[in-house]
């Protein structure tokens, strides 16, 4: 049982946070979840991650772990079932490889999306980029992982909740359905999953969210 | 054989490419050199990494794998000996978050010590934040990874050769030894590791290269 005292100190739309929670529920790790407050940051989250103070924190006895790819590695490697990550190296490094990417190309969206100007476009295009580059390594299959969500489609899953309401919040396109058909059936996908499905924050409540973020940051 | 066929290409005065080489050193793995010209793309980098269009690229048995953090894991999970990592997830957890978390401190670090202003200062005093909590990792250790070489010190290895050439050339401290001198240790440490000294590219050459570049970025 010692082996099962897990915590997960998160923030209820991180992208980052959802990850885990996914790779937990795959592995059917029971966890305590605990809400965090990143606006006014606890005792307990400046204790358990002081270098950067960011959600999510893995707490695995006692021993807290931060950054989201790298708590979905330590759940590999801790958790044997369901492997998250492919088996071969080189189709690891691919998986590492295109989770970083889109993560490095649409980590500024957001911020961008309540600008305006050449930075804006700039962003917003290499946003596009990434997705239609992404668009080539799901066509044919039904999830990154092929049959099964796996490592990507954990780290690429925020992209099918909250990319959408972004979207809408921005009044901007970054998904082209005619140019990622098949990311987008991969949306649908994965939203069906039912790890998924029953662990998304309500889409009323993210909207009113980012729509407050927005109005904050546009006029900051 | 074909296991053994390995090549990287790279660029001489590169942080990230250096990485690479330390580790196929360290795993004795024969490979060949491919020498890039980073500011006129070669037709190979373009097909080798089409998406980042960066160095360093291994390229394994024809497969090509970029960004160096993602190449080293594929390293140590290809050529089993001499593990670059630690065993345990937890000790695996915390070398990937150093590794990430300096890269991310330090990474705008360059660009910052050619201009001036408040971004500049802001810059400079997170590098040197990143320093001074690296620190407290190495204390009383000769290397991050104990007695050997290991991950987290072939991923900061280029603060003990490159980082003294940029303080030098941009007239600012990063290090202060007084605040680090445990760190200022394993930088002499990993400098006479028999593989890290003779792979380093000359020190005048280095200087030259970063001071045409401040000249650059100054009046850019």
């Amino acid at each position: 049982m010692e082996n099962q005292e897990v915590k997960l100190v998160s923030f209820w739309v991180s992208p980052y946070a959802i990850r885990v929670e996914w790779a937990l529920k795959l592995k059917g790790v029971d966890y305590e979840y605990i809400e965090e407050d990143v606006f006014n940051k606890s005792p307990l989250l400046l204790e358990l991650n002081p270098v950067t103070k960011k959600v999510p924190v893995l707490v695995h006895n006692q021993k807290p772990i931060a950054e989201s790819f790298i708590i979905l590695e330590y759940i590999d490697e801790t958790w044997k079932q369901y492997p998250l990550l492919p088996q071969h190296p080189y189709q690891r490094a691919l998986a590492r490889f295109w989770a970083n990417y889109v993560e490095k190309q649409l980590e500024n969206s957001w911020i961008a999306m309540c600008k305006s100007g050449d930075d804006k476009e700039r962003t917003l295009n290499a946003a596009r980029e990434a997705m239609e580059r992404v668009e080539e390594e799901i066509k044919g299959k039904k999830f990154f992982g092929g049959d099964n969500i796996g490592y990507l489609d954990i780290a690429l899953g925020w992209i099918s909740h909250l990319l959408p309401i972004w979207e809408e919040v921005g009044s901007i396109q970054i998904i082209d359905p005619l140019k990622c058909p098949s990311l987008t059936a991969w949306m649908t996908n994965f939203l069906s999953h039912p790890v998924v499905k029953d662990s998304l924050p309500p889409r009323d409540k993210v909207f009113v969210y980012y729509h407050n973020m927005k109005k904050e940051h546009s006029s900051a």
